[in-house]
């Protein structure tokens, strides 16, 4: 079987996975992605949780700034290296001395990330042999094993390939994502890794990203839980010919299509939530601004009520309109109008007559359930990515570090 | 059998039930609670929710100060009366109106308050004919019928008794709650009714009701929803000899007994959480201030993933550190310490060995699951309810509103 590409897809990178055995299924559970020759532009968005990984501690530190020229990310899944205090932060620079040693650059400019459960020294002996073989066999590319090395309670991998064209130069953007439970805005439970051919600054890779997360990987929410281990990273090659600069007609498609990955990305998120039959997509508008109509979305979206209503096929308006008042954006019942998978269920304050019978079926039969609401107000704008609430989650979650 | 007092067990009061058969079950759903034959202090606190429903505007429009005298309050289960418009207040007006004829007092001294489904108008054709009835019956004080005519989606009813003495006054507190799910900060679906006989002006009773309601009906929370619906009303019929002011010792010790009515009605509702099978108790303490360690307890207590955790016996400590670090409290990992079921698992910033079996062991047999984290950084502390997250929960509100 010929290989499939994403990561790699964009010219200039290279990507490996290996096995350390973190993993009680014995999976494996380390995985590289490097530009294949030279620093490259690099923008990182990480976790807004007080508590922190030392891996996303070690990120800070050698990207002060979010951003700057580094040559690839090195991550494991299986333990997330999480309160392991100063051992643990030295753990992470190991993972990016070794990385970096074999691929032969300084160590500041590898990015680490860990995934997994919380509180457990990393098993450096098992994961030190591994990593040189991790470099060493980076220009496999194998790219559909390094999706499911950064895996942990997701059951399937979560890739992305984004084309466009700005000017003359053909763009390709690669993705992989991982992410199930302790997804909620901001970020997630969540390790996404964009490559990109493009030629841009890494402060201008930096701003379009925090532009991108914002509509995409931030409007994803399984529980409302925060991880302490989220990081977005975005690598640059600039072998795909024009500099991208903001303010012009070619940043608008970069942009647009970085909003394209990063938002395929975080779909497959949301339909991947712990115990999740169906995405619930959370679509507000006529807020005051788009931050406003993004709180509404995240409280409907959040809302264990609402997430069990949709489970069961229940169209029971009732918990948006409670959702949208309870969020922090501003809302007057009466300009209140609201949609359950097409249905007007709710209009300017009032119940609408609708088929509820068919308004159930819709639900039922939908992988992707649409929950619309206007708040009358103004023009702000956003859709949140939720999932409805299962047995499974609960069963999922009721035994995991033990 | 001896009917049980509660509610009418402070000098002055009555209270009644009724059927007007708004429940499937036929069970009775209409309640009054009044004052025997006076107006008398009255203090409420209602939904922070933007959207509320029209008892609760009615509430407002005849407490605008959130306190004043009043006669008493007239309860119906089955139909929250919320997204019903204009015609919805005038069914609230409506139930004051006649309840008060019947009474012999005028419309504004009567407190409505609705629970259950939102967005369907009130039955006045069946609730009408019943007002009458359970006015006239009032002096009957049947408070075991009152206490179960308001619940819901609760199994069971929720009622407390407290006595104190002030001075050469016993002074007696009776309540009764209702609530079961879209239990979150600020309040919950929670109509709550406490009854004394202090003496106390509308002023103070006001601000005594709002220093108790936030350490415990603000504290619990089911499942971070909230609803359009809440209500805590507290009337003093002044019965009891010496008034009760502030900055005296008998203040601290009505403040006290008040808090310990609220208290146990807060701590039924928790306990009978939808489809909950354990309190989970969030202590958090060294906050910078009691406000950010109720943010703190309540991040925890809100947690999907504690909650199925504790659940099935899980001493996930991780998902403590997570849901603090989330939450708005200033956090600083190094400092912080956590507890579960009373073994030490986290230090300053790092785990402790700690007995996984035994930990496991003492949440499975407990019906009341304590949880601490330290902040290390100031004095405030807080205690937030909630429960788990079971099977249960996720069928209760599968199929609610079909």
């Amino acid at each position: 079987m010929r290989p499939i590409q994403h990561i790699t897809l964009p010219g200039g990178f290279v990507a490996s996975a290996g096995t350390a055995g973190m993993k009680p299924s014995g999976k494996p559970d380390l995985a590289l992605i490097a530009s294949a020759n030279k620093p490259v532009a690099t923008a990182v968005v990480t976790t807004s949780n007080q508590v922190i990984g030392e891996p996303i501690r070690w990120v800070r530190d050698i990207l002060p700034k979010g951003c700057g020229k580094t040559r690839g990310i090195v991550i494991n899944s299986g333990n997330a290296n999480v309160a392991t205090g100063k051992a643990g932060y030295r753990d992470a620079e190991t993972m990016a001395k070794l990385t970096a040693k074999a691929l032969g650059c300084a160590k500041e400019e590898i990015l680490v990330a860990s995934t997994g459960i919380i509180g457990h020294k990393l098993p450096m002996e098992i994961i030190r042999p591994a990593l040189v073989p991790l470099a060493t066999t980076v220009a496999k590319r194998n790219d559909q094993a390094v999706a499911q090395a950064i895996l942990t309670t997701d059951l399937i991998a979560k890739t992305a390939v984004v084309r466009t064209k700005i000017g003359r130069a053909k763009i390709t953007f690669g993705g992989i994502a991982k992410g199930s439970g302790m997804i909620a805005p901001s970020l997630a439970t969540m390790i996404a890794v964009v490559t990109t051919d493009a030629k841009i600054s890494p402060t201008n890779l930096k701003r379009a990203l925090k532009e991108a997360v914002f509509g995409s990987f931030n409007a994803v929410t399984v529980d409302s839980d925060q991880s302490t281990s989220d990081i977005v990273a975005v690598f640059a090659s600039g072998e795909a010919g024009e500099t991208i600069k903001p303010n012009t007609a070619g940043w608008k498609k970069f942009l647009a299509a970085l909003k394209d990955v990063c938002g395929a990305l975080a779909y497959s998120i949301a339909a991947d939530g712990e115990g999740a039959t169906k995405v619930i997509r959370v679509q507000i508008r006529g807020a005051k601004t788009d931050a406003e109509a993004a709180a509404a979305a995240k409280a409907v979206a959040d809302s264990p009520l609402l997430k069990c209503a949709i489970h069961g096929g229940d169209p029971n308006w009732g918990r948006i309109v409670m959702g949208v008042g309870k969020s922090s954006a501003k809302v007057d019942q009466d300009k209140l109008s609201c949609w359950i998978a097409g249905h007007k269920v709710f209009a300017k304050g009032r119940p609408v007559k609708f088929d509820r019978a068919a308004a159930s079926t819709a639900i039922v039969d939908s992988k992707d359930v649409l929950i619309e609401a206007d708040l009358g107000l103004g023009k702000g704008k956003y859709e949140a990515l939720g999932c409805d609430l299962s047995h499974a989650y609960v069963d999922i979650n009721a035994l995991y570090s033990t």
